[in-house]
């Protein structure tokens, strides 16, 4: 644990993402944060976690990468300006093996990395954590320091409600404070004649958040541009600076920035 | 292992619907593919064993359930016609609560449930595993004997079809026969203008069946009636009998039916 603590020393803010559930698009929108801060100036690193799909090389462009690691330690690998990136993916032998791994040995995988990363001096450390509130989450919310905030994601649908709702009572049991709420995949406009629909029903972030007593930052509506950009590794906010969905975006990295007070 | 032997004995189908990751629906699809087999007179019964979301409750409108048991067993709770259900959901304490549960004890829970419940003579035992190839994942498909094959769940995306691949991966590890692929959120047609928009991307699933040589079941379009219907815990094809959806829907039971050779 000591070993965490020091390794983590020179990061500023150490932000958790997460979700009640899987596929609300947690991942796409802790690269697109990352993006959305990279581009003001910020130094960003990511650290993903999702032992299951760790999909943030994917979306960054990434394939094949390995650490770079000397008796200092493992060196995070430069995805883009300003965003560096330790993914459990870089550890895992294909792009089709599975991790079979048990509870245990998982642990020890996240603690292992997380006590051997030189992150270096970073504004901001993203942490992808895995859907849901079991055990891996569980770890890795135990074993950083200091965490400056969560950010919980969710999509407008009652049932993802539901489950997001235990993710809000996990963050406060575990005494992290929450930044706020982001909904996504809340709206759908017809590129062809402008009908607004809510696929997945409507409302569920803002309810969870007025109900729950949390901050709402915002909906990011289905694009199919963005699921391009993120299927193809691209940055989305470079080529599509002036779309809605990156106005959103760009807002939602603002409020973040206010609520912890960054200048 | 013995008890869960016998406990299944009766039940003649024993199918476990996965995903790579999750929020591709594949609850959703469990539930609906029950239906369908439900309407045409088979009994089923589901097994939602996902920890972290345990919503197969939410979708067929049921709160509060307790499950009855005595010195024979558990039951099953009769959610509909020709449909039982035990989720992991029924044990929880309140709405709200996580299960931040470590990994043995979440095994022996789930291995503790499938030992006591009395499931009795049923056509299919349609089992929810939680989403990604992981612990529980792995203690769940070691538990049931003589799984009749596995069902995989993906959405168009390319991100979401490199970790699927994982799950493919997976299920071929431990023996299990691959009944097939389904396709989710495939495609939308603006009800207003008719344009047909591929929201996620295209082609994720039939691309995975070809290039590992299992069966493509389907494809099922993004439809706000199917999120609406499984948020309110109605049956969208009972509603909705004549829609494209349902079509699809009750065409991939057939399949499966077909697969196993039922009749």
């Amino acid at each position: 644990m000591d070993d965490i603590r020091i390794r983590l020393e020179k990061v500023k803010y150490r932000i958790i993402i997460m979700s009640g559930k899987g596929g609300v698009g947690k991942t796409m929108i802790t690269v697109n944060i990352a993006e959305a801060l990279a581009l003001k100036g910020y130094k960003v690193s990511i650290f993903d976690c999702d032992l299951h799909g760790p999909s943030v090389p994917k979306m960054l462009g990434l394939s094949n990468v390995s650490l770079l690691a000397n008796d200092q330690g493992i060196y995070p690998h430069n995805a883009r300006n300003n965003i560096e990136v330790v993914s459990m993916d870089f550890l895992l032998p294909s792009e089709e093996s599975p991790v079979i791994w048990r509870g245990p040995i998982k642990t020890r995988a996240i603690m292992e990395l997380l006590s051997r990363v030189n992150w270096g001096e970073r504004d901001f450390l993203l942490v992808d954590l895995p859907p849901g509130t079991g055990d891996e989450s569980l770890s890795i919310v135990q074993f950083i320091p200091n965490i400056s905030g969560s950010i919980l994601i969710t999509i407008p649908s009652r049932v993802s409600e539901h489950v997001v709702r235990k993710a809000v009572s996990f963050t406060r049991q575990l005494n992290i404070p929450i930044l706020g709420i982001i909904e996504n995949m809340s709206y759908f406009i017809c590129p062809n004649c402008g009908a607004k629909y809510n696929i997945f029903g409507k409302g569920g972030g803002y309810r969870i958040a007025r109900e729950m007593n949390i901050r709402f930052l915002g909906e990011i509506p289905l694009d199919p541009r963005l699921a391009e950009a993120c299927d193809k590794g691209l940055s989305f906010l470079s080529i599509y600076p002036e779309s809605e969905t990156a106005k959103v975006l760009n807002e939602i990295a603002l409020k973040i920035l206010g609520l912890l007070g960054v200048k």
